[in-house]
C-alpha cells in the first residue's frame, strides 16, 4: 500500500483517474478483520457482534488546520485520526471493536496520498486489532478531511464518565504531557519539514535528531498507552478523559462535570516540563505539560491509594467551593490556552 | 431552532464567533434521546446499549458537490444526509439506534446555518426515533461537509446482503423511482432556487406547483418508507440494498455480489416513467428511472410469490451464464449510468 509500490504512471495517478471504486477497492484491500465482523466494508453497512454496550465516538482532522502537509505525511494522519478516535474509546475504560473512515477529497488529489492515508490507517489498525469495518469517499472542491467513527465496547463493563470525580481524591496522568505540543513548536521554530535532511535554524539538535525528534515524531503518530484505559477503570477511576486540548482545559472538563477543584502538584508539573526546558526553554516547557494538547495521554482521577502502577499524579481534588468547580495552578485558577475549533 | 428564532444581532453571528462550545450546545439541545443511550452527547464517547449485533454506515455531503446552496436549505441537507444513512440500514433489514454528526465548516460561517442543519437534523431524527449520541465539530478553510455514521439494529435478527439472489427470483422496489433526479432536472432546467416566488422559464408549471414541485421537495429531502426494509426481510428477500446512484448501477451491484443476471421489465419501467414523460419529455422520463439516484426507495430481490404489499416488480433474475453478471435492458447489457464521486 506505499508509494513505493506504485510504479511508472501510477505514482502520478490522481483520485478521479483511479475512481470511487479503485479507491474502495485500494482502501479495503489489505485491511485487518476480525471475528466479530459479520459483515465488512462493501455492502450497505457493516453488522458487528457485540458482547454488550457499544462505545461510539468520532473525530475527524481536516487539512490545513489538523495538519499541514509540509509537517504531516499521509500515513502520519491515518495513524494519528485513528488514534485520536481509539484513546476516546480508551478514556471511557474501553476497547475498539470497529472503525469507519471517510475520506472527502478532490479528484486531483495523488492517489498515492489516499494509499497512504491508508497504509498509516492499515497499520494502526492491526497494531491495535480493531478493523475498518466500513466508510464513505466524498468528492470536494479542494477540500481534504478524514473523518472517522470508532466503535468499542467496555471489557470491564463499566463504563468510567467525566463526572465521578470526587473531593479528596488523586489526579493522574497515564503517559507524557506535552510532547505533541512540543513536536509542534519545534516545526514551528524549524520551519522545515521536520525530517533528517531538512535544513533548520541551529535550534539545539533540530527535529531530526535527539529528543526534539521523539516529540516532532509523537506530534505527527501520537502513541499513547491505550491499554491504561481499561486498566484504569479497573483500578477505580473515578472520573476519566484523554488530554486532547491540554492539562488544563481538560481537567477543567472533570472538575465542571464532577463539580470539584482541580489543584495541580507544582512539583509534579515542573518535572514533567524538564524534558522540554534545555530545547524550548522554561516558560514554553511549562506551557506544553499545561496546555499543549492532542496528547491524548489518559488523566484520570482515583481514590488516594489506587493510582494504577505506571501513572504520575499531577494534583488532587477538593470541594469545589463557592469559587465554583475549575482548574487551580500556583495558587489561582486557570482556564489555560488549548485549542477551540472555532476560536470562541 | 430555526432561523426565526434568532433576533438582533445573533442572526449574523458566525460560527466563529459563536464558539466551539456554543455550537455544541446549539446543536445538542433539544435532540431526541432514547432509553438505549446510556451516555449521550459530552463524554469521550457515547454509551448505547444493544439488543444484538450492530449495524453501522457512514455517508457524506460535500456544499458544492452533493448540495448547492442556491437549490438546498441547510435544514434539507440535514434531512437528507440522516435519510441516506437510515436507507443505508433499512436495506439491511434494519433500524436505527443512533447518529453520531460531524460538521465541517469555516468559522465565517453564519451560526444560523448550522442551527438550520441541526434543525434538519432533529426533524429527521425525531420522525424516525433515531437519536443524536455524539458528533464532532471541526474548522475548515473554506469546505462545508456533513458526515454521519448511523447504528442500527435488525430486528428480525436476520440482515439481508446484496449477495443472496438466486435465479429465477422477482425484482422489485418498494418505491418511487426517479423523483429525486426529476427533481434535480427541473431545478437545473429552472435556473431558480424553486421555491414558489422564484423565477423559472416556462417549463410547465415550474418547480413551485404540481407534481414537479413534489420531485423537488423529494430531491431535497428524500422520504422513502423505512419501515419496508424490515417488512422485506420478514418477507423472505434474498438481497436488497437501496438506490442511491441509480436503478441500472444498483441492480448491477446486486447483480455482481449474487453472480446472478438482472433483467429489467420494460413494461414496468415504462409505467414508473410515465410520471415524468409531460414534464421532461420520454427520453428523460426514462432516464430517471433507470439512473436517477439519491431515491434511496429500496431494491431487492425476493422469491416468486413472496414480493410485499406495496413493492413494484421491476424485473427479474436469471443465470449470469456465459456473459456475466450484470443488467439486462431491451435485450441487452447496460451500466446505465449514475454517480461516481471521482467520475472514474
Amino acid at each position: 500500500m506505499s508509494g513505493s509500490e506504485e510504479s511508472g504512471a501510477g505514482g502520478s495517478q490522481t483520485l478521479g483517474e483511479l475512481g470511487e471504486a479503485g479507491v474502495l477497492k485500494d482502501i479495503f484491500a489489505t485491511l485487518t478483520t476480525t471475528d466479530s465482523v459479520l459483515v465488512g466494508p462493501g455492502d450497505d453497512t457493516a453488522l458487528l457482534a457485540v458482547s454488550g454496550p457499544v462505545l461510539a465516538t468520532t473525530d475527524a482532522m481536516v487539512r490545513g488546520r489538523d495538519w499541514l502537509d509540509e509537517w504531516s505525511s499521509a500515513h502520519d494522519v491515518g495513524v494519528k485520526v485513528v488514534m485520536q478516535n481509539l484513546a476516546d474509546l480508551a478514556a471511557m475504560g474501553g476497547v475498539g471493536t470497529g472503525l469507519l473512515v471517510t475520506l472527502i477529497a478532490p479528484g486531483a488529489l495523488p492517489a498515492r496520498w489516499a494509499r497512504d492515508l491508508t497504509a498509516g490507517i492499515a497499520e494502526i489498525s492491526a497494531a491495535t486489532g480493531v478493523p475498518v469495518i466500513g466508510g464513505d469517499l466524498s468528492s470536494s472542491d479542494g477540500a481534504v478531511a478524514v473523518s472517522v467513527t470508532a466503535l468499542g465496547e467496555v471489557p470491564g463493563g463499566r463504563a468510567v464518565l467525566r463526572s465521578g470525580a470526587e473531593p479528596g481524591q488523586e489526579v493522574a496522568v497515564s503517559g507524557s504531557l506535552g510532547r505533541s505540543a512540543a513536536g509542534l513548536e519545534v516545526l514551528r521554530r524549524s520551519g522545515t519539514d521536520g525530517s533528517p535532511s531538512g535544513r533548520h535554524t541551529g535550534l539545539g539538535a533540530g527535529p531530526g535528531a535527539g529528543p526534539a525528534a521523539g516529540w516532532v515524531a509523537y506530534h505527527r503518530r501520537p502513541d499513547p498507552d491505550l491499554s491504561q484505559g481499561p486498566a484504569a477503570a479497573a483500578a477505580g477511576a473515578t472520573a476519566m478523559l484523554d488530554v486532547s486540548d491540554g492539562l488544563v482545559r481538560d481537567g477543567g472538563r472533570i472538575a465542571t462535570a464532577s463539580t470539584v477543584r482541580i489543584d495541580l502538584d507544582e512539583a509534579a508539573i515542573g518535572a514533567l516540563a524538564e524534558e522540554f526546558v534545555s530545547e524550548l526553554g522554561s516558560a514554553p516547557a511549562l506551557d506544553c505539560v499545561l496546555t499543549g494538547g492532542e496528547e491524548h495521554s489518559l488523566l484520570a482521577t482515583f481514590p488516594v491509594g489506587t493510582v494504577p502502577p505506571g501513572w504520575t499524579v499531577v494534583g488532587h481534588t477538593a470541594e469545589a467551593g463557592t469559587a465554583g468547580p475549575g482548574v487551580w495552578w500556583r495558587g489561582e485558577r486557570t482556564t489555560g490556552g488549548g485549542w477551540d475549533h472555532f476560536g470562541g
